[in-house]
């Protein structure tokens, strides 16, 4: 029996143990958004950094930000070989509506083979398996890298103090690339990875007309309705084929090639189930692309608020003073949400007619994100889950964003591999929130053999 | 000295009398809005019932309706001759913001030969004016004419209880015309008459996409934004040179003689002047005509306000479930509100797209109103203000909606000549509202030369 075997029917013979210490971290309810549950955060925290300690890793610390503290912890003992550095948190998304979930949220419940908790998939489930990978390979002769492991307590309130932490944490968090647990798979049979993440940069767009709301039957017809501007505008954004019509906003976009395009199609997706999951009449989107292209490998422009004059119940013959339009782009590598600003402000120059003046903020913006697929990073996370499940993992390309892995980017310089053991449909955020727990302990495996390959890796 | 200067020289040695008995109307706050001034209307009602009997006028009632009561009177001593229905309302405006007064609001006061106060130009003044004409023809040998007189008091509340009134009395109002007199002129030396209102019909507009707010990370670039949708619609319903586009609202509007644009450019208009007023870069509207015609002869379609998603402070990446529109069409004659209904209909079916659903909600709608300039009643107008000003009238077209006008015509099947004695800068329902006296004054004789043309006329 080879060395990685043996370290494999370890973890295979200790799954109650598994069981019974994640059952422990999911009855703890540290949602971080409630302050009444402040002091379930610090307890998650000190669980935490027990396990930290418990599996062989080193100067464990429970560090204090402006918001939930950060528990940090290494092992440093493979000199010459690359750091990783592991994210996880430990906070987890309210529980509300309480009376739709079957057993109570932080009473973690077997059914059939999964538990049910909250938290169980996002994701104190996936902190606990890169932990138990990380056991299992202190207590067989140690690593053949260097691991730094960081594990936050606001991802679920969108880690306003993680980004700070890590400028002043920057000399103990250097690394050489990184791995973040808070993902999934596509089904239990079918490994995948997050290949790219939409990024994204959100606007308000202010027309205003007259200097002050106008009775619409006096000035009606002289005036033009900044609501209407507004309409105009908008309408004007995107063409036939659903193309976004900003001069130059596709020059940027990254092209699939024929084998990503191939490996997008192997994503289990139906567009009748997508449509009855969205409640439409209709798909609809760019023409030329798939739904699941589509969803993550092309650029939207998306209205996500409107609003002008009366609003209420009956009417009020009101030819407004002003109208927004709240908008937002989602961006796919190589996009930059600065000249998105600039394209947009020619778009509304040279659109905007003479008769209302027009006003543009620019709210936010996160970059989008490539994972490159040749790393040694991603070719050691591919080799690991090929050996964990037999079967060659799909690249993902996602359609949300997910700000931790630009602010890892931004602040220490280093790209994340994104895996995870969580499934579509564990209910992340909703009632019933689950884990599936054969796939959590392919999950401590293909870590496990993760580690191993990247010691090997050049 | 003939009759009729008789009686005008009679007037001008009252004008003292005059102003102390309207001081006196004007200083009760007959604010049909508020109902800690429900004493204040009665005082009202019964200061006009006063009036009417002092004057002369028979069958005085102080009627009940559902809200504020209605004020009738009238002299039928005129066998064969025409009735004429006369309209006023004793209510006013509320006076908010009081301390932009000069002067309290219901202490009326002089100040050059304005007097200030709430209702002294909206329509208390007018009242008076048409009651001192009926008293000086009756105290001079009575009138040519038989006259009903009814004055309500919820005008400022949109006289929701005036229809069911109107019906209800409809054999005591029978008449051959009626005279609205909340009404003004366009200069003190230069009168003018209405030849017509705009209609209103008022729509919502739905446009619903997903069954419930989606993610737009998730969602976006697959689903249909209903905000988009709507845009699109909103858009497509002017085309670039200000007109409307749905498929035959133009078809029914009445054109403009040559004669009728010319008497409309007789009303004194600046671009500049106008522009300044709404607070616009620039005005805007149908090509092809100026900007008074536009307001009274053109009918428009206005978005009265916008919703959807997202509108409060900062951003949320939401794709919205849907999204809806005000949108109300003033009309002119000869527009039909039902057949506009059928129009929006039949741009909808044709330009929605099949991603969405759309629902159309009429919310109300006032018929447009156009006054023959040729009939008996507006013939003797014309006259009357000739010989009062020494100046022809202009006909002009009013961009508003005076639901009482439509509802006479609905209820009683008669037009109404529109005539009183205002001036366009007297501030109704703002602060600091006014009745130019000697233009008043000009009323009282205008509107006797009017009863004495009436009864001569054929």
């Amino acid at each position: 029996m080879s060395d990685t075997m043996a370290k494999i029917s370890y973890t295979q013979r200790e799954q109650a143990r598994y069981l019974a210490e994640l059952k422990d971290f999911l009855s703890i309810p540290s949602i971080s958004t409630l302050s009444e549950h402040k002091p379930d955060i610090r307890r998650a925290a000190e669980w935490v950094a027990g396990q930290m300690a418990g599996i062989g890793l080193e100067h464990i610390e429970i560090l204090p930000t402006a918001g939930h503290p950060v528990v940090v912890g290494d092992w440093l003992h493979a000199p010459g070989k690359p750091t990783l550095l592991i994210y996880g948190h430990y906070d987890v998304q309210p529980v509300d509506p309480l009376n739709e979930w079957v057993s109570p949220p932080f009473e973690p419940t077997e059914r059939n083979e999964n538990l049910y908790a909250r938290g169980a998939s996002d994701m104190k489930g996936q902190v606990h398996a890169f932990l138990k990978a990380l056991e299992a390979q202190i207590r067989h002769g140690g690593l053949g890298v260097n691991v730094e492991v960081m594990v936050e307590g606001e991802e679920e309130i969108g880690s306003p103090n993680l980004g700070p932490f890590m400028e002043q944490q920057a000399a103990k968090l250097k690394c050489d690339f990184s791995l973040n647990a808070d993902s999934g798979i596509l089904r239990p049979d079918l490994p995948s990875l997050e290949r790219g993440l939409r990024g994204l940069t959100y606007f308000e767009l202010w027309v205003h007309g007259p200097s002050h709301d106008l009775h619409s039957g006096i000035f009606g017809g002289s005036v033009h309705n900044p609501a209407q501007a507004l309409a105009e505008l908008l309408a004007g954004m995107h063409d036939r084929k659903g193309r976004v019509t900003l001069p130059g906003f596709y020059d940027r976009v990254r092209k699939l090639s024929k084998a990503e395009r191939a490996d997008i199609a192997r994503i289990p997706h139906s567009d009748k189930g997508w449509k009855a999951n969205a409640g439409v009449p209709a798909l609809w989107g760019e023409a030329g692309f798939s739904t699941p292209e589509r969803l993550g490998a092309r650029p939207t422009l998306e209205i996500n608020g409107l609003l002008s004059g009366f609003t209420g119940e009956g009417q009020k013959t009101v030819l407004p003073a002003k109208a927004m339009a709240k908008i937002s782009c989602r961006l796919v590598p190589y996009q930059r949400d600065t000249e998105i600003k600039k394209m947009m402000e020619a778009y509304l120059r040279k659109n905007a007619p003479r008769t209302i003046k027009w006003e543009l903020k620019q709210l936010s913006h996160t970059p989008p994100v490539l994972v490159e697929s040749d790393s040694a990073g991603a070719r050691a996370a591919q080799q690991a889950l090929f050996e964990t499940f037999g079967v060659r993992p799909v690249f993902k390309l996602e359609g949300g964003s997910v700000p931790v892995v630009s602010m890892v980017q931004a602040k220490l310089g280093v790209d994340s591999i994104i895996m995870g053991f969580g499934l579509p449909d564990d209910g992340l955020h909703g009632p019933n929130e689950k884990q599936h727990l054969p796939t959590l302990w392919k999950g401590v495996e293909a870590h496990m053999r993760f580690f191993e390959a990247i010691a090997t890796m050049k």
